[in-house]
């Protein structure tokens, strides 16, 4: 009896796509207005789905507490009003919301209590990204 | 060529976490504020998917009359606006988002129009819970 | 330059619509399904509306860090995931969603910061209650 | 480290529901109200996912300009505000959500830049349909 | 102490927008693609605010099951899987979502349980309209 | 017949709260994490609402194209996918939304074609803030 149990969490960063190793006129030719120099930024919404047996005492996957937990300090914290190009996260990659999903999927790997399943970024209210595995880290 | 459809039905409830065979101080460390003595309450989206191929000439996978009909005799009436804790379902079982979704699975494993695929309940904007089998009746 | 700016909070409660001058038919004629006697509950959505000339320096009405810690302690704390007819605020009159603005109104009316506007619930997706004063308190 | 991406498109359509085989009773029977005479419409919301390695260099599975391009071309041109009962690819199916969602995947898996995992048409905020496949054209 | 009570009505409906003294080409012009000779149509959210002091014993501005009941009737059943141009209301204007609210809002007027403040309809997601008066029957 | 239009907006943009003739210790107590050095992000909803007489004819406060065109120009082009605060608009004041709002309103009181109203921003799901006047221009 596996269920799958999903928490949206919340945060405001901003964004340059820009690929180190292209021109600046290549660099306008793939990103387009997402390679405008100073950046801009959006609310992603960020979806944990684990999933787990459900316990026969309690009811539960795991408990929401402890994902908050996980959550605030493992990503709210970090990535939260931040500029996401300055992160160490993405000195070598373009900060995509591509790569944002892989580097949250990496981060909630570690999570104790149960089975990452995938993470879903919504950048926009049209846009959404997500990666169920395998591992990365 | 199998399609799924998906249909969305609401009900409010309320319920307490709280587990017989825990002491109120581990009610209190498990189920937090979801353990208050006189309960609290949710408006439930409850999100029941089936497939099934599609009729040549209907273009359905199933008539949503008939879920729905299935839907109010067998979710609806029995669940809204009730206080989960007092049905027959969660007498022996506490009445957290997961095992609803397990008992709503149950329930639509009789659906006879079409094959149940999953069962997702969302009962906040940023909490949800899904069952896709095996199984359980 | 007077601007509004409006906050929406969250909260989970139970409540029971029941009149004490009725008869039990009276209630249940009145009241329906939400008169049923265990209870049952909603995820509430409260807005609270101020107003206010908007900073020179800060560019703001109010610091939301203000208006947050106001609606934790005076809505938060002592509304959410509670039984609504167990509460002092409720022991005379029926926990109706207008009932319920009309309680949030007289709480925020003291918030020192802006001045309140309408405080708005969704009790629902689709019903929502609002008040606009006279001041109550 | 295949991801994917999903994007939201929405027109705006209207159809009828009836078999041609069928009497003006089953029609009426099977139909209901979807089988009014002069038809009715929708906001169809239809998001299209797709998958595929994300790119070193440029963070991307694909490029959206390109998705959307496609999408204007293929999919809102001849779609939005039509009559869907007037087009070629209705003329010998029931213009059901359920054969919209197919005729979307038909067209869609020619898209040359990533690979087609699902089409997804939300036809009301209750109502979604989906098929991932096998390929259709 | 007045209060207000906003319930959301949903309902499919096609129109097509063309004004009979212009030619073809004043419609085009005027209206695009909304003009297509074959209709297309809307999931259309109907909001109907309506006020009034809240009731001491019940709690209420006045009974939903009442608003509800006058909206079944004189909403939902002439309006619903509709094509608004066939529609007795239009046979003189055009079915624009602005004329819409106009004729709901002669429509509520005459809700016997509380005054009317405001028709609101969305049209689509970004799209809404609203009338609150002068009484127009 | 004055009728109201209120059509919705979408932006991604990045802004920093910082007062100029504030230390920075003053800065981080006043904006808090809004203050962090490389900015961060937001998705703007925009909401224009105009109000007109509906047209006998077209039955239109006024038309969508002329709207979206005007907002294409002076809203889209010189906000979207921008850090706000290297804008000439925020060159003397905070890019608080309150402050964007005001902006805003200052540019869409030009709009030609219908009665400018309000002004509505949501910054995020739980933020918003509006401006209705007096004109700014």
């Amino acid at each position: 009896m596996k269920a799958h149990l999903s928490r949206r969490y919340h945060l405001a960063a901003s964004h340059r796509l820009h690929a180190a190793t292209y021109t600046d006129e290549q660099n306008r030719a793939v990103f387009g207005k997402c390679n405008n120099p100073h950046g801009h930024g959006h609310n992603y919404t960020i979806e944990i789905t684990v999933s787990g047996s459900v316990d026969p005492v309690t009811g539960m996957v795991c408990n929401l507490a402890d994902l908050d937990a996980f959550a605030q300090t493992n990503l709210l914290d970090p990535f939260d009003h931040q500029n996401l190009n300055t992160l160490f996260a993405f000195q070598r990659t373009v900060p995509s919301t591509e790569n944002l999903s892989l580097e949250v999927h990496r981060i909630f790997e570690s999570f104790p209590h149960a089975h990452l399943e995938r993470v879903r970024i919504e950048e926009t209210a049209n846009n959404s990204f997500d990666y169920s595995g395998p591992a990365l880290s």
